[in-house]
């Protein structure tokens, strides 16, 4: 694959938006590989993800934003820049549960991800094999009696190592509003439940006593208010009387394990745009 | 296919319960062609339907009862017997929206139906034709300035009809607790939703607002309680934010037609056991 | 809605075709409202579809041909033009069987194609009352001793109503090659088995004797080959031993008739491109 | 869980088996928690698995066939006995592709297969670590130039070290007709397609050249027929003209992992009847 900028770019609905940047990637000698935009009809608000190569783009990473900023500022646009040559540095959370986090280092071992898996932390010492099996940095932080100074010890930790991209796999902590307003929008949690069914605690037992014939997992963007960040992806999966809350709780890992992989996919090929309470996920 | 007896039964979890049921179809001539069980694991409760042949069977319908009371009173068993070859009275209420009724009125007239259709009645007079050309009576009930009059007269057709088996096809009335309770576990509802999530009205609109990223269809059995009735069945589809609410309506009507035709295939087909809030369907 | 224009275009992949396009549009004064692109990595060939208001654009049905002439050349391009005000005449063909019959007449007559519905076609009387009822002339047209004729006829009969779409809804003959030639890419059949499974005839009676867990259905465009024309939707349904050839038939009923659906809509729309065997389906 | 045993049988449909069945476990100190069923109405085959404790139970290991045998000559039975606390040795055979190979592993580590997981052998050195992370003997028996010495050693290997179950982990060899009789509906193989579509090499190249909507994965018994053995589960995700073939592969291995879990977590489980092609897979 050639090396290629990703545009992420929102401005109010309006004419010659389209025109105007695919002409700007045009006349700087960049090749537009895929385009992909959504109106939002109820807000009036243009969305849209623009990948051009950048083999003979007349401007280096220095220069580019500069270059945009008369358009963006015509349209009243946001603009982000990616390239995909870049691979950000990705920590995972995890707790006790191991499965998402098996899967996540299995797909990194396998090439599948296109981050730099910098750090797994955990609150519990279990994960450290695992982690030195696939050769990625283990850190055990303990909660102890200081949940607070936890929070604060594995925020510092994130920041000095640079990451740039946090997972939380079956990470059984809540985060800090301080902690989670350092990763706007770069938090990833995944929830063992069809959101906005089943809040909070123990879902697999309120789907069990609700008699539901369908279960759920969402991965969605950590913020302040608990459980209802944007969300990534969503999946779910039918089950029966027969099912006991093991039962549910073990067809609920596998969801969360691929419900987790495919949203952190979408993520890191900078196709999501977050906008209030929802994404808008390119393909 | 053979005529059949249904017999759904469920009794606290004891051993010889299976091998006396057994016993008492065999040796009073029926042959066993399906049976299936299950036990509640959590309040120990036993639920079995089992399925045997009428050609060689001892007992006709008004013997079986008594035949089975010492076997029922030995276990402290709640029995129900059904047969296949009776066909209960059906009747469909809905409003102005038309794809359940329309699904339903051609399932019947293929066939698809083990059941009587006896009526269609609407708080707007829009169906007649459609129930005309399907040879169904049809009865328009508006609702006019007293509600509660409408509830009762409703009611009463259905009581003077015979009617044994109620679908609410995207009927907008909440029906009174009395006619609730004149139709115990025997009014299905589709509810455009995946119940627990987005109870109440205008779902599409907050499963949008919300950003979800599937959406889903319930039918359950009516009780006093709005929308915490017994699920029978549950669905789901993908969903993107290229949906409009529109778009979530028009996905969603189709997943209430098949859900809810599917719940009422295992209802008639005497297949649904219902435990306090929870259902048990067997195939 | 506004009403709109939809180019369907596709050139080999070559620098400048996004930008050029979108300017064409914005200097003739139109609005960009949706474009989406493809590239086929393996042939090389670029695909769009770019929808734009016509409100303030300045080339009428006319003129927009010649206008976009220019353009077409210099990249060696294909392009069809489509305005979402038209509504193309459609007839569809049915034998016995009534439930995509059924269904697309309700979803005609809700409001749900964008096409006029012309004309209803079968080999047997079954459905004059059903196209009756929805007020759509229909045709009968026996096969008879010659079934050359009748295939003639038949196309006769959709030439002369200037029939722009032909969807055959279980349609239970093989067209002539001339028929299919007369309407290429414009008929769409739905065919009753995951495809390139199961080709043929009896395909659940072949699902259940190699016990197959999933059955599917296909919607594609039809060609002169049998059964391999390109793909526009396909969808799948579980089964298990349970089920009978009844059963695999029922529940694949179910399933033609929302792929059958969808593939509709999705060709109504100006959303399908073929490209040899495949299709590109845009959003 | 109390330990259980469980009788997986068939003879010819006929009256009183269901009955003389159960009344023998009740007879017998047994308390049936889980029957099931099925009659094929083709061939007229009876089928059931009971599952009833152990604990008070009158007959140990060695007189259960015994005891069954006069039952079993009276309906002409094939009766298979399985005990719970029973673990069958298991080996998988695995190639390059590690995504199976991995999950297995991790599931097998995680307490989720009823299995002694006594094996892992490759015809590539790769996973040696891989399997002795977890604690699991690994021998790399290498093809070289004589394929036939390798099938015979490998065959060896497994029996000498008493192997009752074998899985194919996505391995690349054809096994000879005397392997394969060695264990007959004793190996499960995952196909990377929805078969009978696709049968042989480079599913996911035929998938994207038919240009199909779905893909799918197949796992069966292995048989001497190639890709004809009983298929024990099947499963499908939705692809589009957007996913190249790697994109494809891709989503195979996932559907593959996922397939070949619910395949073998259902064979452990002494869940599935083997009758010619086709399986029955009780609860």
């Amino acid at each position: 694959m050639a090396d290629t900028a990703v545009l992420l770019l929102n401005c109010p609905d309006q004419t010659g938006v389209v025109a105007t940047v695919a002409d700007f990637v045009w006349r700087n000698g960049g090749n537009i590989i895929d385009a992909e935009q959504h109106t939002d009809d109820v807000d009036g608000e243009f969305f849209q993800r623009v990948e051009f190569t950048l083999a003979d783009f007349a401007h280096d990473r220095d220069e580019l934003p500069s270059a945009l900023a008369p358009l963006a500022e015509r349209f009243g646009m946001d603009v982000r820049i990616r390239y995909s040559a870049d691979r950000p540095r990705l920590a995972i959370l995890a707790s006790r549960a191991p499965h998402c986090l098996v899967d996540l280092l299995s797909r990194w071992s396998a090439g599948e991800l296109a981050a730099e898996l910098s750090l797994v932390v955990s609150n519990h010492p279990d994960h450290a094999d695992l982690a030195a099996f696939h050769g990625v940095p283990f850190v055990h932080a303990p909660v102890g009696d200081d949940p607070a100074a936890q929070d604060r010890s594995v925020r510092t930790l994130l920041v000095d190592a640079g990451i740039e991209r946090v997972v939380l796999a079956r990470y059984m902590r809540i985060l800090s509003p301080e902690f989670v307003d350092t990763f706007p929008n770069r938090i990833i949690n995944i929830h063992h439940s069809f959101l906005p069914a089943f809040v909070g605690a123990e879902p697999y037992r309120q789907a069990s006593e609700r008699g539901v014939k369908v279960i759920g997992a969402t991965a969605h963007y950590v913020t302040a208010e608990l459980d209802e960040g944007p969300i990534i992806e969503q999946d779910v999966t039918r089950v029966s009387h027969r099912d006991s809350v093991d039962d549910l709780a073990r067809a609920g890992r596998d969801l969360e394990v691929s419900v987790l992989a495919r949203a952190l996919r979408a993520d890191l090929g900078n196709r999501v745009l977050v906008r209030g309470r929802r994404t808008i996920v390119f393909h």
